[in-house]
């Protein structure tokens, strides 16, 4: 039951992107792990992390340096990078990713889960904040209270895909959209009423633009507003402004949100539990998540349990720095 | 990572006050358990369970049925009954229980702890809300954020020992106590600012109190607002009722509160963590909880994990009547 270790655990970052660079300040405040290195497909020379004295070096570098390294924090993306890499590395490391492709999950967990039970690596796929955290929130809120219903709001938060999405638009310089849940909503949710709500009826969405010189505003305007999946099905605010106040109002990466269970226990007794974020930057917090189930991941190793892990599957004190006794003694 | 069992699993509730009542309404809603009887020290043939075919049984044939309970969940109190029952019934029985005496919960764990891993049974103790659910949230908290501050607040909701209190001072024929937390001490914890927050500050108290016929109203409120502990150090509203008033008004048994974590992952980056309950019935949604984890236990059990538990050493999804590959596909 004791999950102390001494020597601190060696965490390599692959990928150095903002997610990198948010598990690099989050290890800085955990004094039981030291950054054993970040590994990236760029130039190893380009690169510059936050304490200069951080070994970086190239990808091709990884697997030669196996020995020191305990678990690889992986920070590439879920569209392009996560499916190969995360597979590939969990036959050499135990690793945590952020795959956050919902539908995707059930299939990447299967090749993960593959690789490590063959290699005797523990992974754990999905963490951070959604999925994560509020995936946690959901599975608690229904095991508590089986009569209820779950909502969860996204925002006020600036969306990555969306803004991607924006800015693939013929027209557009850059842009980002940042997701808004409906107010109404919200408080209907929380009066326990358990509404039936659409898409459109929970979030709003609000996009600041900057066109390219000459680009015509009403079109741009109205290939946002239509996209289909991304747009068509909310209400959706388009502002232009300069690429001055862009850079200027909107380069934070906001983001958070609730998740809310509604349900009752008895006739005519309703409880409501709920759980929000609100976070200065979303990489630096899905970044803290990381890194602490990056811990629980070590722990899982050294005791033996190997294969993929969710959120779902890991005690949560394994995620503590703090022995058992100590949480029991100061935090139950 | 399969947790599913075709059997249902059959509990036994100790002891039948208010939480045992809200134990009953809880197995009525989870399809995977069976109530398999009512334990009392009381006469059996007095108590009137929630459903008129559940057998009830005195305290002294609980061993005789052993070999046709899965998991007792134990709703005595933890000053006087659950000392006592829980090391003594873990000789025989997996079991959870509800000790909420922070203080003794480290003593409690080793006994019942001893008890568990001698007999082979599992058990889980001081389950509930607050130890509980908001001592999960007080551990993630820390692990996500290490550079943070937690802070918990209570209610607004009735606090059965402070009650108690009022109801032994002479002249206080019955009284009902709520717990209320300051706003402004709120407002500025999520702000960020992350205070110190004296006992005054952070809540205040108000009291519901019928007294009996001539008793003296002046001393009776000088005696709550003095009482060390319990009431000298926070602000305290004494507000004298009749009994029907009482009766009419405070019969409910409300309960809740939030935790609020407030850190920051790098310089000049903030983020919070707030989980709130709001709770109709703080016995029944302890109940839920209790039972949530009863399942928990049994798997436990099943896979041959004996001794004793607390919420931190249980993964989530063991909580959940669903697969681990139904989680992973649903609510991840």
């Amino acid at each position: 039951m004791d999950h102390r270790s001494t020597a601190p655990i060696r965490i390599a970052i692959v990928g150095h992107g903002n997610l990198g660079r948010g598990v690099e300040a989050a290890i800085a405040r955990n004094p039981d792990m030291v950054l054993a290195g970040i590994y990236t497909r760029r130039d190893p020379a380009q690169l510059r992390p936050l304490q200069p004295g951080t070994p970086v070096h190239g990808m091709d570098s990884l697997l030669a340096h196996r020995a020191g390294i305990d678990v690889l924090v992986l920070c590439g993306g879920s569209k392009d990078d996560l499916p190969q890499q995360s597979p590939a590395l969990a036959a050499h490391f135990s690793l945590v990713d952020s795959f956050d492709t919902h539908a995707r999950i059930p299939g990447h967990f299967e090749l993960v889960d593959a690789a490590a039970r063959a290699a005797g690596t523990t992974a754990l796929i999905s963490a951070g904040w959604d999925p994560g955290m509020f995936s946690l929130q959901r599975l608690m809120g229904e095991a508590l209270l089986p009569d209820g219903a779950t909502y969860t709001f996204w925002g006020k938060g600036l969306s990555q895909g969306h803004s991607d999405a924006i800015r693939r638009i013929p027209g557009v310089a850059c842009g980002v959209q940042y997701t808004i849940p409906v107010d109404e909503a919200v408080q209907r949710v929380r009066s326990g009423v358990r509404p039936e709500l659409s898409a459109r009826e929970r979030h709003r969405r609000e996009c600041f633009v900057v066109l390219e010189h000459g680009a015509d505003a009403d079109g741009v305007r109205q290939a946002i507003t239509g996209m289909p999946h991304y747009f068509d099905e909310y209400d959706t605010t388009v502002h232009f402004i300069s690429a001055q106040e862009l850079a200027r109002d909107h380069a934070a990466m906001p983001h958070g949100g609730f998740v809310i269970r509604s349900g009752s226990s008895s006739d005519g007794l309703r409880h409501s539990i709920e759980y929000r974020l609100q976070l200065d930057s979303n990489p630096e917090f899905t970044a803290s998540v990381l890194v602490a189930y990056a811990r629980a991941v070590h722990r899982l190793q050294q005791s033996g349990q190997t294969g993929c892990r969710t959120v779902f599957d890991v005690a949560p004190g394994l995620l503590s720095p703090k022995t058992a006794q100590q949480l029991r003694a100061e935090l139950l």
